[in-house]
Order: C-alpha cells, then structure tokens, then sequence
C-alpha cells in the first residue's frame, strides 16, 4: 500500500521535472509532454531494453494517466503558480529517485535472481536514465554525470534489494535515508574528489 | 497504390531533411547518411521498441533502397542544386509527417486493436520521432519540441484511424488536410499560448 | 585466441575514450563510469536493437569486468598520468575501430547469412555507435559525423567479412590495416570533397 503511494509520488515528480526542463529551455506544451514522459518512462524503457525485458510491461494505464494529469496540469496552470512548486521539487525528487531506483533493482531481482551488477545496473538506469535522456533531449549535459549523488544513492538502493529488504516498511526506510542523504549532499555541498579530477 | 505513392514521397522527403540538417551543421557524408537514415527510420524503430513491436519489420528493401538512393543524390549533386530543392522541402516534409504519422497509428491499430492512447502515441513517435533524434545528433534542440503544430497534426492523424478511416481516398484527404495546416501554421505563424508559458 | 586478445585491446580502448570524454567536459565519476560503458557497448546494444538480435547476449561478465576495470584505474589514477596515456589512445581506438566493426559484421553474418547490407549497417553501428552516443551524452556533435574515415573503415572491415575472411589471421591483418589507414588518414589529413559540401 504504502509502496504503491511512493510509486505514484515519485512517477508525479519526475513527469513534472521534464515539465519543467521543458519550460526552461522554452518548448511548447509538446515538449512538455515529451520530457515528461521520457524522464517518467525513460529510464524503465532503456533498463528493460538492456537487460532483454519485455517494454509492454511499462505501459500501466494508472501510471500513464498520472504522468499525462501531472503535465497537463503543468501546461494549463499559470507560470507562477509553477515556480512555487518548483522550490520544493527537490523533495519529490528525491522520492522520485529512491522510488525509481528500488524498483529498477526489484525487476532486475526478479528476473535475474542474485546478480548484484545486474542489479545496481538496472537500479541506476531506473533512477537515473530517464532525467539523463530528458537533459539532452533539451541539449544539456545530463545532471546526473556532473554530480555524484544520484549514482551513489541508486547503487545503495540497489544494494538494499540485493540484501532481501522486500516488506514496505524496509522500503520505506530506504526512501527516507536517500531523501536525507541527497538533501544533505546539496545543503552541505558534498562533492567527492578523486585523483583524475581537476581540482581548480 | 495512392498509398504507396505518399509512402515513399515519404520516406524521400524525410531522408532529404536529415540530410539537409546534416550539411547544415557541416558534418561529412557520414553524416548525411547517418542522419538521412536516422529521420526515416528514427522513429518507426522507437515506436517499434516502445510498444514492443519486432523491429525487422521496419527492414524493407525498397525503403532502405529508397532512402540510400535519395541520400546518394544529395551527397554527389552541386550545393546549389540541394539549395534550390530545399526551398520546397517545407511541403515535402508535410506529407512526410502525415504519411508516417498515418502508418504509425495504423501499425498500432493492427496490433493494440482500439486503444486511442497507444495510437496518438505510436502516430507521433512514427511522425515527429526520426526529427527529433535527427536534432539532437546535430547538438539541437530539437524543432518539435518547440513548435506545436507537429505534435497536433499527428494527434489528428491518429484520431482519424482510430475512427476507423483506412481506404486511400479518406487517407489522402487526411494528408492533403495536414498538408494545409500545416502550411498555414506557419504561413499565418499560428501559436498556441498556454498559461504556463512566457509571454516574453 | 589472437582475435580475444584484440578483443579486449579494443574494449579497454573504448572504454578509455568514454572515459577521457567524460573527463573533458568535467563530469564525475558517474559520467566517467556512464560514458565509458556506453562507449563499450552502446554500439553493439543499438545494432541488436536494431537488427533484433537479443541484446542479454552482451552482457559477458569477462567483459563488463574489464571495462569497469579500465574506469576505475581511470577514475583513481592522477590526472598526470591520464593525460600521458591520451597522447596514444589513437592508436588503441584504431584497433577499436577495427574489432568493433568486424565483430559488428559477424554477428550480423551469423544472423542474416550473407546480407552485405545489414552487414554494412551493423558493422557500422558496432564501430562508430558506441561513440557517437558518447559524444551525444557530453552534449557534442558526434565526431564520426563530422569525419568520413570512420565509415569508411567500417564498411571495409563488413566488406571483408562478407567475403568470408574468418580466420585470426585475416582478422589481424584486416586490423592492422585498419590501424594504418587510420592513422595514414589522421597524419596526412585526407578530407573527402563532395559537390554538396561547402569548400569554404
């Protein structure tokens, strides 16, 4: 119960940071509603065509239907009360990345038992794949390979799965721990350095 | 007949289009092809692996002929002819749109029986799908995305085989219809404001 | 055994160049790791995709290994050290090149008999794929775009499998040429003009 929430949360937040991806860059309501759905499905559609699943598996119409309600809501509301709900998407964000992550790692589980590459694989794809794909479809470098954060958290989610965590509670931890750690890591300022990076 | 005839007047004129954004952004031959093939067969592949049909279907040797040999022309004949051509490409590439977008909801008809959304989805991937892998190949944004009228002509299209329109007159009317509309969009610059946009 | 040897010579190359892209345009760690892994095997991903092979066929753990490998000495070892290793990744990605593309036209050759079309295309999208997603990911116009070597080598390498070379030394032999050639074409600067391209 509490799972299919989260799951509905984080498809809402993702449709609506393509939205608004899509508003920065000055598309119209059409790109709207492609980067929406490329950073809500994105993700799923590449890790499934990676790891050889069927991609009609992805085309729930409980989910559809919340992606194009997010965007159409984004389209017909007005540019203020936008930016408003833009300050706390941070937040949904991250629920969005915890929410993707595990179930990318779950699907991976079912299909290929134990492979924990397999997994972390899958999991970075599902949380990661679709903002990436929306980033260039706006002609930007992909958030996701500038910072760390994102990586590090789908591999911990992933890593979650792999250990059995499975009842909705555990789940639920682990989306909390990844929004405490990714608001950290941007109120602190976290930044890993490592020898191949320039430091200037 | 008539189908088959606006099929591959098509295919041309989408093959033409990635080619001419090719030389644009002055990429070699390679990319003349690469980006000729990707706009013809773009976004039929994407559709295909999207809703999860085989993609050897999209191998027809008198398409990829097609395409290879409209690619050839434009790589060997003189810059001043190319330009000469490209002036009407605009009209070319309508009926490009509402011939792909046609076969689109047309394929997911076969196979989906009636469902609209797979249809609009199918039809607009099929339509404005080779386009805009093509932009993003040249490092652009990709036109479709900051225009409506693409998106709203392939919407069009799919309504009309979703009500069941399939003999070739009713679709040649179709296409004559996107044809004019979209001509007239940007004939007479219509925009559609939305209240999420900037007015600028 | 010659040919596993060049094998993983140009996977570690690829993997490389994903990685050194990634370190040019200042991603982190997640963008050395995404782009070296696309590199390595986003070629071959696409070309199943595209002529419907299975795509769980890639993931040979020997592989992956050694591409995860190569990034993480990429992403522990100094910047210093980097940059030595760069001056002769030239060569390696020649042989790159040259394993990709030949492996390209037989997995093609296994699936399709002797179709020196799909061969053509597959060689191709194995050989310069990997790369081209590359540079879409850094936000770049692709360079195997922009040069015609590329491709020409390639289509080489399928032309040389379609007339039944198979055995390791032929394989080596069509590399080592490839290598040459490459490197004959990047030192004499070999440009190939055609009437539609601006002399300018």
């Amino acid at each position: 119960m509490s799972w299919l929430v989260l799951h509905f949360i984080g498809i809402i937040s993702y449709a609506a940071s393509g939205a608004f991806v899509a508003l920065e860059v000055e598309y119209s309501f059409v790109g709207v509603y492609a980067l929406g759905l490329t950073t809500s499905f994105g993700g799923a559609l590449f890790r499934n065509l990676i790891i050889g699943l069927p991609v009609s598996d992805l085309w729930d119409h409980a989910t559809i239907l919340t992606v194009l309600l997010t965007l159409s809501l984004i389209v017909l509301l007005p540019l203020t009360w936008i930016n408003h709900w833009k300050q706390r998407s941070l937040f949904f964000d991250s629920i969005g990345l915890a929410s993707f992550a595990l179930q990318g790692a779950m699907s991976a589980k079912e299909y290929f038992a134990d492979d924990l590459g397999i997994m972390i694989l899958a999991s970075m794809f599902t949380g990661v794949g679709g903002g990436m794909i929306r980033d260039i479809m706006a002609a930007r470098k992909p958030l996701a390979l500038k910072e760390e954060i994102h990586a590090i958290l789908t591999i911990l989610c992933a890593i979650c799965i792999w250990l059995g965590w499975s009842d909705p509670l555990q789940l639920t931890m682990i989306v909390l721990i990844v929004i405490a750690l990714r608001m950290s890591a941007i109120h602190y300022k976290w930044r890993l350095y490592l020898p191949s990076k320039k430091r200037g």
